[in-house]
């Protein structure tokens, strides 16, 4: 397979229907990194040590060290490992899950994913940083460079760390477009990701699913095979893109749409996250992107609230706005 | 001009493209009028001696006793009066008042009432019945049936009496589909008004305005010539229809929408509101139309509160609604 040299080449990116910018690549020590994360802007930090103590995290590695609990691992029909929360299904909605989550021991895991081939299901492991994982892998999580998250935590005002996921992903998997209401550090340590991102002003262009729905917070649209006649405003979703490799650290600002492919015929994927809680909000007018999904959330929210039944809200919604909202 | 024993005829009644359920009639002494009004339901009730005392309020009374003050007169260029709230009005918003509201005194106003010709700017006198009428309209207000009213306060669970409106229309004059966010008592004093409404929940064939716009609880739909390209739900309204006469009363109930028209080619129209406000609100679901229309009041409200701009309050709302909430 040719490669140039970044390690990746430009067929191993799945086809979508859209163009999209370059999402700004910069030394940790460019002051335009601080520049962009103030604006919450997204930027991808080369050269930091962030998660330097990962860079031995290979299957080998951590078959060696990770023991003998059991993770959480999603399985799939597809290649796409779409978000469900569980909490928010309800008998009788007809929601199916489009992924099975599992109790699985890493070695079972690596075993399976070694032996994959195409046409199989798929696993994505998806493992939060704790004691479970061994001795070894917490030594090197005590060892990632907390200054620089530290650092990036105080100068742009975010809350407390609230987790560090891993995950382990086989090449080609999609975590299909969403956004998360926490600030992110995404570190890559292994194999390479490429990342979409949109602007939370985006919010009409990307339909999210409704607020208490299983998918809540995920795109409605299929990235594969867009519906233009449901969603007629996804052509003009304009995105960022980027491909990150191991070592570097994809700044995810909060309420931001991401979609994350691990590369077609590259190897498996190793990332970590670090998730922040957003900063103390200080209001602004006019509201920028981000306020304006917290907004519509909370009238969602609301109306579940008051109405009880969620079949309830589509119908007083389209009231609410056909003829009268619409040009 | 060829009248039935009603006192009206049906070519006195103004076109609409909609067809109309009768509102039941029944003597004030039918147990079915307190079955109604438990139900929020419209009844239009004969036979009580509501504003009995008010029965001799022709031109010439009025003229005679209700004295020098200003009374408040709205005037229109066409036979509609479309009430608008001055206080949502706000500059560079492009709003052109439908009506001017202007002081007039009462001689003057019968006099242009009596010379009025077709094609002439109308109008319309509104006012509240306070100390300003001259004691023998208060005389006679002190001498209307108080306990038939407030005997329907307390069987029904109204709050507080809070005004007493009285209406001197011209001939012809309309005052548009609306709701009130209070129950009314609506006392047929001198000649015939066609009075048409709908139940709460036809919020979504009515299309009221944004709840910020001056035409506020106003329908968007012009009934004489309805947008049907812009409304095409008002095809659907199903409304109920009737035309009340002289010591007859309506009970048009909170968030009821209603049309009311002066006979056209009939006399002068005398007419006296008493207005309540709602009672205390007990939820049980699924909520009632009213309780929708007021949620979504609610929710625009709040949109208005937090994004601050009116303008912004459309984008936003298509945004959470147009391919998520549709069908
Ligand atoms: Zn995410
Ligand atoms: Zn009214």
């Amino acid at each position: 397979m040719a490669m140039d040299n970044k390690g990746w080449n430009a067929s191993q990116l799945r086809n979508c229907d859209l163009q999209f910018d370059e999402i700004p690549r910069l030394h940790h020590n460019d002051p335009k990194v601080d520049e962009l994360m103030s604006e919450n802007k997204p930027v991808v930090v080369l050269g930091s040590n962030l998660a330097k103590s990962a860079e031995k995290w290979d299957l080998d590695y951590l078959e060696r060290h990770m023991g003998e609990s059991d993770f959480t691992v999603f399985q799939s029909k597809s290649h796409k490992f779409k978000y469900y929360d569980d909490k928010k299904v309800t008998s009788g909605d007809g929601f199916v899950p489009p992924t099975k989550k599992l109790d699985m021991k890493l070695p079972e895991f690596i075993k399976r994913l070694r032996a994959w081939k195409k046409g199989e299901d798929r696993l994505y492991l998806q493992q939060g940083l704790n004691n479970t994982v061994g001795p070894a892998i917490v030594h090197d999580f005590l060892n990632f460079d907390w200054n620089f998250c530290t650092g990036k935590q105080s100068k742009h005002n975010w809350g407390s760390l609230t987790s560090n996921l891993m995950l382990i992903g086989m090449e080609g998997n999609v975590t299909p477009c969403h956004y998360d209401e926490q600030e992110n550090l995404f570190a890559q340590v292994h194999g390479f990701k490429r990342c979409i991102l949109f602007p939370p002003d985006q919010f009409e262009c990307l339909y999210p699913h409704p607020v208490h729905h299983p998918h809540d917070r995920q795109s409605m649209v299929d990235f594969d095979r867009p519906d233009y006649n449901k969603f007629p405003k996804f052509r003009q979703a304009k995105g960022f893109e980027t491909v990150v490799g191991p070592g570097e650290v994809l700044y995810i600002p909060m309420y931001w749409w991401h979609h994350v492919e691990s590369l077609m015929q590259g190897s498996y994927t190793v990332s970590v996250n670090f998730w922040y809680k957003g900063g103390p909000v200080s209001v602004s007018y006019p509201l920028k992107g981000h306020q304006k999904v917290a907004v519509m959330r909370n009238v969602e929210k609301m109306l579940l609230d008051v109405l009880q039944d969620p079949k309830e809200i589509p119908v007083l919604l389209r009231a609410m706005v056909l003829g009268r909202y619409t040009e």
